[in-house]
């Protein structure tokens, strides 16, 4: 997508064939800067400290630090020690395990002389898939934004509200809560985005903000707190967020919060919509909030926050008293009975067993 | 409550018998320091400020802001133009309006030579009457904390999840939802806190962190979007909250976020209680989400965040990127039907007419 007039994707390979580049999304929204990632080790660093995050863009990372490891050295022990590392970084995102899997099942398959260059083929093209996918769920998702547009005044916004960032910058390109909204914009439909700004990491003030205001899509910040008291009041028409995993009972593990904002919808009787590229279902999990483990963070996040002094400067400030422990619980699970319905690569379905298994047949016998 | 071993108010008569001391809550919890407010504009203005906030503090504040003025001037006009100015600076709070109205009636009643002296009484009778109302507040709500504790294992705590600031801090001692739990931890009663940190001014990462903090109450701050996936796993065993503002019917208008935990623990089955002195119940208003006015405060708010930086300096930050707008909704109304019970100076009711009509039939014909 665009930044200052450039198309940009969030991961591509380095000019020297070999490295890969990533924009650092710890340093925005404050400034824009590509770090050069040249082992697998510093992928997985990558992941673990957030410069790349999002599920798509954690896979095709983990993609891509396969292909580092197989570069550096391919034998199958070392392949494996880079599995293990990479899985490691983020334990709870499924697609990193679905793009290791694949990796790996390429790579062991072949001689040791045609690991390296397979490896960097086929990380580039979970890179290429996913915009394919998430072009898709662009396209899956305007139809529903376009209908609302439709049964209106022309020219009143459709005000979508989403919660952490679900954007281009968590995938390769386009995104997934985002990329209807991309799409529709595009074109030419009104729209307008509430932005929850998704604490403690602010990924919704500092990301997803920062990608609608350089593609120029009109959106408002809010804290996240607020959402529940728009949609009381008929501002919200209808919310979209993406997943981290999704299991096959469609209950939807997203940045934490996500729950809150379903249960204002259903009791505002405002549609609420998860965006997600199929590799995020866990057809193995049925059950969301008794079966997927809530990764627990470090409390400098809720404790501290980081942004811009008045000089342009990236300070860290603490916003609690000295010797007030914090928890911080990363994502939590949002029932299926909330969810008005899964917005996928495939089509839009209802958010339960039957709704995925008709669109992804396939899976039934898993 | 305490500090550092020492009993404080949150607001007092100097030692000079005219100038009115408060705590300077907006350098909390970095910083403790006094101010001392010396006429109504600077009263009005420490309301405005923030530099006291809460329902039964702005109310005391502005008792004594009314006895700075007649101290200045006791003439009908002054009191007049005093009454206007304390009104302006907080349009929403209805405390202020009651404290207002009554020191109005018993100064105007009075001849000119009588009325700075009865009204430096009358603002201390306000912030008096608090303390026995919260105190009573405390009594009432314990009991509820005390079932919980006797109904499990010995030394199991009682987790109280609260939003914002609704303790001592707010009101002149004791406060009004952490009241119960003041009362709980000094009877014995093991008792921990989450604390919602309460953005966008953080008043529970800030003030509820610093006075259970400096009370010795085990607790843990949190961000907003934690309380669903808290309550989802069972921990979580009763919701404290106070209330700006609530209606006839029950409904609270509370700071902005408290109507998303209530859903979470409607959903949860967790018990919604919330914590008023009676004064906090506008009898005029029945439908709170249709006739509360919600205040929009200054988006500097979400877009800015101040703390201490790691040399003890206060600083502030800006979170999001240049050219996004945000928007501040200071409040939002929690339909009566989410709250499991109001727990009053008179005893515990439910959050519905009938309910507070028993507890205060007086108000029957209002």
């Amino acid at each position: 997508m665009r930044v200052d007039g450039q198309d940009f994707r969030t991961i591509w390979l380095n000019a020297d064939g070999e490295a890969v580049d990533v924009i650092d999304q710890t340093k925005l929204p404050h400034r824009f800067e590509i770090l050069t990632l040249r082992s697998a080790a510093e992928a997985a660093d990558a992941i673990k400290r957030m410069v790349v995050r999002g599920a798509p863009l954690i896979g095709a990372t983990a993609a891509y630090g396969m292909a580092l490891a197989a570069h550096e050295d391919s034998s199958d022990a070392a392949l494996g020690h880079a599995y293990d590392l990479l899985f490691k970084s983020r334990p709870t995102a499924v697609n990193l395990r679905w793009a290791l899997e694949r990796m790996q099942a390429k790579l062991l398959a072949l001689p040791q002389a045609q690991r390296v260059e397979m490896a960097y083929a086929e990380a580039a093209r979970i890179a290429d898939e996913d915009v394919t996918v998430c072009s898709a769920i662009g396209e899956n998702g305007a139809t529903l934004i376009e209908a609302i547009a439709e049964s209106r005044a022309a020219g009143l916004p459709v005000n979508v509200l989403t919660h952490c960032n679900a954007g281009w910058l968590a995938t390769v390109d386009w995104g997934t809560a985002l990329a209807p909204v991309f799409k529709a914009h595009r074109a030419g439909i009104p729209v307008h985005v509430w932005v929850d700004e998704t604490r403690p990491r602010n990924q919704g003030a500092g990301l997803t903000a920062w990608e609608l205001n350089k593609e120029g899509v009109p959106h408002t910040v809010i804290v996240d707190n607020t959402g529940g008291h728009l949609m009381q009041h008929g501002m919200v028409d209808l919310c979209i967020t993406g997943t981290d995993r999704t299991t096959r009972a469609g209950d939807v593990a997203n940045k934490i919060g996500t729950y809150l904002k379903a249960l204002a919808a259903h009791d505002n009787h405002v549609p609420f919509y998860v965006a997600l590229p199929s590799p995020t279902i866990d057809w193995r999990v049925r059950d969301g909030v008794k079966e997927i483990p809530i990764e627990e963070r470090s409390a400098d996040e809720v404790t501290h926050m980081t942004g811009a002094t008045a000089r342009g400067d990236i300070a860290t400030i603490r916003i609690t008293p000295e010797g007030s422990p914090a928890a911080n619980y990363a994502f939590d699970v949002t029932p299926a009975r909330l969810v008005t319905g899964l917005i996928t690569e495939r089509g839009v379905c209802e958010a339960s067993e039957a709704g995925l298994t008709k669109l992804f047949p396939e899976a039934e016998a898993a």
